[in-house]
């Protein structure tokens, strides 16, 4: 399924700032970029840098005060693959690679150690695989409240848990930490998500299960397979698309995504499918 | 029932220290102090205050640096009122007596602001009465591991719905905390705790409830009509059996509590029995 | 000194609620109030208490949904105690009255047991007395920016310390901390403040010294006798003007004060004079 | 300088456990391996991994229930590269390395975000370079108190700083934190510390500066090149020397280091040279 997608980034910038930007889409077999641009008005000169370990895209600028309109423009062929959850098994921490492990250890957001009885408790007994992280996006679902404003960028995942209200950065914070409290490593996805609304980008959670990295999405406000990756880390302070240090007065942004097609629709049951988009 | 009940207090005083204590049993008619000694030694000038919104009994001294032994022993009569739980019923905040609304307000460790989604989401659809709160402590009771050790003074409430493991205190302020969500005053009780094991002093709740306050003990280790109560406020912060602004190192404690007369038994069923000895 | 004063609440109730105000201004020898009228359209029956122990006045009402405009006025007297504050001096834990002990200690927004160490570190060892709170709102004022929209109602004095931003009530909070760290009984004030800029309800804070207790403002935005006293409790948690049980949407308020006589000013200095206007 | 170091732990492995070791001290050209022996008895299989971004060195293992001890010796000799600390620059966040941005974001124990605030109040405008973050240590040194048993697993370097007491741990976490709230990449270092007392595992951390990693140690308990660096991470949660998932009763573990010639002593004023130990 083909995508266009994009953003308009509005930067009135007060003081000379560098700017970190990861907008982008990553580009792989699943996720194919048939067509990108990335524009900076008036032009500064970009640095761009391909993290080997996550393969997210990150753009650099040095930008001295005035105002500035960025706009990323991409159409993306999507191709996830999909397995029977079923078949879809855990890894046992002795089997994992080494280069995952990474995605176990508590984070800023994520306070891993904090939630380990609840986890143990609630999620401990279940079958292991696919459909025990299914079980905690459900869990997720049916006891936090997805509320506006009802969190902020201090939030964290204890936190989530005790306020049991928050939005999708938060449901995503919950799901990575209830993974990594049971030894699955998990990470934080940023994304366009079709059919988000109001339209804004995603975040979902990714975790290892069988060899991959598969999507999950507690929220249920995207289809899984409408779910275009920029960035992967290990919570949302480590994976904002826009990062800057300088002064930056009442940034604006706009973000979109639709199908390239008319008629599209997908078919995902949005929280039951398998379904990985992940070059590694 | 009658018990004998007590304790000492051995503590190697460093500097000048002024000390406050809060051991004595509460007087009144569900709760008739028989006899009582309350001993220093060496002998120094006691200043004994009854507060009149609690009825706590307080000791204060000032203490130079030295070894002192305290000891407190008294004999007391417990009486409690018993009542039906299914004719316990709520008291809407309209019709709340002024005095108990002290009760209502988040305190240090029972921060029922931040867990409010969660006692709504869980309890709030429950048949009011005390039977709600009797639902509250049976969750605790269920959820949360008793774990010597897992927390310390600096634990509140919303870290104990985090974490899942505590001691008594934790237990007592989740109740308090759940309670006060959902618009019942509640307050800490510390208690002399028969058949708690290891013996020490024990911490309880109280709900404000048909116009009286109720007694809940989500441990379930001592029967409810085996507590004798000493101290009532808004959560440990301000319940502390000894508090002390100087020096003392190493302090040391022995508390005991059993029946006066051979051969006795309780019959209450321990979280579901509607029984209260408060004064007011 | 005479001001006149008052506030007015647009409120929108969706449910049935029950709503408390502690709008009133305290009067007593220090605060006269000369007149004053509170209205609610369309008219409900109001129940007003005086609280005995901290001499806050409350009305209760049970609002049915409904379009509501609550307005009080009155004029107000202010005759502040003014004492040389090189005269003022701490009362020791151990001469106390019992009835102080609850502001000495930590409470939902105030905790004391965390900041404990610095307390002593940076204020230990000054002099003791009026000069030492001083002293701290000194340290309050020169390291936390004032900065609106930096904390919400959840935000405590463990995290203001640590943000080093805040608004009026975060600045009366950590006064309160420094304070109760060091044995000095201290409780929050909410006030009417003459000069507040935008006016709005004001946040101060008490200290128990020299058998009374005195006034303080870290904001330094309103001067000490322009300060007419609404409600005292530990913290804001226990003293706001507003608390309610329902549905409220959108609630609006405004605040107002201004001197009764033209042409008057203030002369103090207003962090440290020594002034007190509680009736205990 | 040449150290004979290791340590050895006690196991009493419980349930099936996959036990991952960071014991191994690095090998650079500024800390050669000059021999090292690891082993387990009973004989296990162990796997080892190099990981690429961090130089550290893994070992895991599957043990089975039994008691295990784990011994680990090495010589090693340090030439840490040492500058002038008066020439060593910051580089500007637009001139970083992107490797190195990992280093600047928030981490579990080093809320950075929320502490800018202070940092930038306290050390904002200092003059940029090695000595500004000397000036870090310093305060750190202090204002925060080393008291063993104040600080636990779960202490952060926002609750350290609002305590003012920690150990080792908790020191490099506030260290850390205000070097990435000022914009300068910061890791944990774990090591093997000469003249610690009692000895146990040390933990530092790291600034990047001047194009190179530099070793800093807030506590002074331990010369900068008496330090033999074991791992680096974003904080304490991910530079563990030993992570479990399953069950160890009550783990034991010795640590040593000494120098392997008589006579040595280190010359740094230990908080203000400027030496680096790192690879990369």
């Amino acid at each position: 399924m083909r995508f266009k997608l994009g953003c308009q980034l509005d930067y009135t910038v007060v003081t000379s700032t560098t700017l970190f930007l990861n907008i982008e889409a990553q580009g792989n077999d699943h996720q194919v970029i048939e067509a990108q641009s990335l524009s900076v008005t008036p032009r500064v000169s970009l640095e761009r840098y391909h993290a080997p370990e996550s393969a997210n895209i990150y753009e650099r600028a040095l930008l001295q005060p005035g105002q500035y309109l960025i706009r990323y423009d991409a159409e993306v062929s999507l191709s996830p693959l999909q397995h029977d959850p079923q078949s879809v098994s855990e890894v046992a921490v002795s089997d994992l690679p080494f280069s995952t492990l990474t995605y176990l250890y508590p984070s800023r957001y994520c306070q891993s150690d904090q939630l380990r009885h609840f986890a143990w408790r609630e999620f401990g007994g279940l079958e292991r695989g696919h459909q025990r992280v299914t079980a905690m996006c459900n869990w997720i679902f049916n006891n936090v409240e997805y509320l506006a404003g009802s969190s902020n960028y201090e939030t964290s995942a204890a936190e989530t848990f005790s306020r049991r209200a928050g939005v999708c950065r938060d449901f995503a914070h919950l799901g990575i930490t209830m993974c990594r409290a049971l030894g699955i490593p998990a990470r934080f996805v940023s994304a366009y998500g079709w059919q988000l609304e109001p339209p804004d980008f995603h975040a979902v959670f990714e975790a290892y299960l069988g060899g991959r990295w598969y999507l999950f999405d507690p929220t249920r406000l995207c289809p899984l397979d409408g779910i275009v990756r920029i960035g992967v880390g290990h919570d949302a302070g480590t994976t904002a698309f826009s990062t800057f240090y300088g002064t930056i007065d009442n940034p604006q942004q706009q973000v979109w995504i639709h199908p390239a097609d008319a008629g599209v629709k997908t078919s995902l049951d949005w929280t039951t499918g398998a379904i990985s988009t992940a070059s590694m």
